[in-house]
């Protein structure tokens, strides 16, 4: 299947799934219901819960399976971005073409918009994932792996070093913010639809890398189109040069797709993927 | 057992219970570690993780078999708290008699603070609840009535409200507030410590009443302290009067203590701590 076909079509089924499993919009209280639509539709590329059932079906799972996993994972990443965006974080007035949660709903909603966020996406993870044939040990495996991937040493961790508003950040720093303030939700993302589709321990330590990788590599590409936007910034291009960069990315895809030979046919659609992620490094 | 006796001998250990739980100060990045236990320690009463484990007691449980789920409400609970203190929304500079987190460690951290400990309750309870006994469905089964106790029809619905700075409060928002923004989590805590502890229907029926019961009249207590504070706050007592609050404090009070009846000398604990509250009342 083309890409682009796939990404269109597993798109609008999470969106059709997060618009049923969000409450609706009039909920009490309104003002933080309609804020939760607001942040989430229309939203980006839904990424990260594609990555979910691209992964699941890499191993034979099906994507109906892992919706709910998948809507929780674009839950986490909502609830980060509002956060990220708040005056006293990242002060950002826009996210994805409009006015940004606190700049729309006004800051203290924004706060608990995002926190409610995070909150309704462990019970998505709880409510939904046992009716597909998936184990009580395995959700609470998931959401084990799902709360430490976020939490002080995961995705939060890594937001906690990229505001430290350094003059030059090292090299170490760098690293660590990528490999966790994006790099581990995305791992997540993989490691979830491949546990829940039932993967063998060695097909997940593959997935387990191909997700690494691209993760490192989404991150990179990230970072060229943002290189003269903010000095400061622990930028990948900005310190180490764009072609240095580029080389760092394409290295990490060539073993993110190496890592995907035991699933043969079945592991194209993360193939694509991850030449995707290469093909948006700017020129 | 006096009362005074037994919420010492539980608070140490819960304090060192959560003290094992949480990262140590010194992981990396440090910043958000020390900010967490600055939230943490010296906390307050602990009085929503005591009542899991009195909860748990009087249906023959043990302390020692509900600490973690006991932690993980303590870790909401300071969550919402330092949410709540954040200059965008109740601009509280004081908690617990010390700087609150975003004085002592500035907005941004203390935001992700908040994150990161609503992160790991959801850990915590994945984590430790196992090893003493009680099912993977059980757990689940926690997970799922947290997040909707502490989610935007919860929790967080509760403080949504509260922050709508109107002149006068209709009598309907006030309650939602009160059965909400404290109530919920206090009712979650007594129901998380009864079905960890295996209480049958009836049982959980009563003590869910007797939660419902203590958190509304909780907050009465809290409100006729606080009845001078600010003058569009929606405070029960200001709204209804000192004399009003007092009676309807009473009658929870008298209501909770009527739900223990089949627990026995086994509620005493319950009993003595819903006293507890009613003698906090300002004469």
């Amino acid at each position: 299947m083309n890409l682009q076909t796939y990404l269109t079509g597993r798109k609008e089924m999470i969106d059709r799934a997060l618009a049923k499993f969000i409450p609706p919009a009039s909920a009490y209280p309104a003002e933080i219901h309609r804020a939760m639509r607001y942040s989430l539709f229309p939203g980006g590329k839904r990424f990260r819960p594609i990555l979910v059932i691209a992964s699941a079906e890499a191993v034979g799972g099906k994507a109906r399976q892992v919706l709910p996993a998948a809507c929780a994972i674009e839950l986490i990443h909502t609830y980060s971005l509002i956060h990220d965006d708040l005056p006293a974080v990242d002060n950002d007035d826009y996210r994805r073409g409009k006015p940004s949660a606190h700049r729309k709903c006004g800051e203290a909603i924004a706060i608990l918009t995002g926190d409610a966020l995070l909150t309704l996406s462990f019970a998505l993870i709880t409510r939904n994932t046992q009716r597909n044939g998936v184990s009580d040990s395995t959700v609470i495996h998931i959401i084990r792996e799902m709360a430490d991937a976020i939490g002080s040493s995961g995705m939060i961790g890594g937001q906690v070093v990229d505001i430290r508003r350094k003059k030059k950040y090292t090299r170490k720093e760098i690293e660590y913010i990528h490999a966790h303030k994006t790099g581990d939700l995305i791992k997540a993302a993989v490691r979830t639809g491949a546990i829940l589709a039932g993967a063998n321990p060695a097909k997940l330590r593959n997935l387990t890398e191909y997700g690494k990788n691209i993760g490192l590599a989404f991150q990179i590409v990230d970072d060229a189109h943002d290189v003269d936007e903010e000095k400061n910034a622990p930028n990948y291009a900005a310190r180490f040069g764009k072609k240095a960069s580029l080389e760092k990315m394409q290295d990490l895809v060539r073993k993110a797709i190496m890592k995907l030979t035991p699933f043969g046919e079945k592991g194209d659609m993360l193939k694509q993927i991850a030449e995707g992620i290469a093909l948006r490094f700017p020129s």
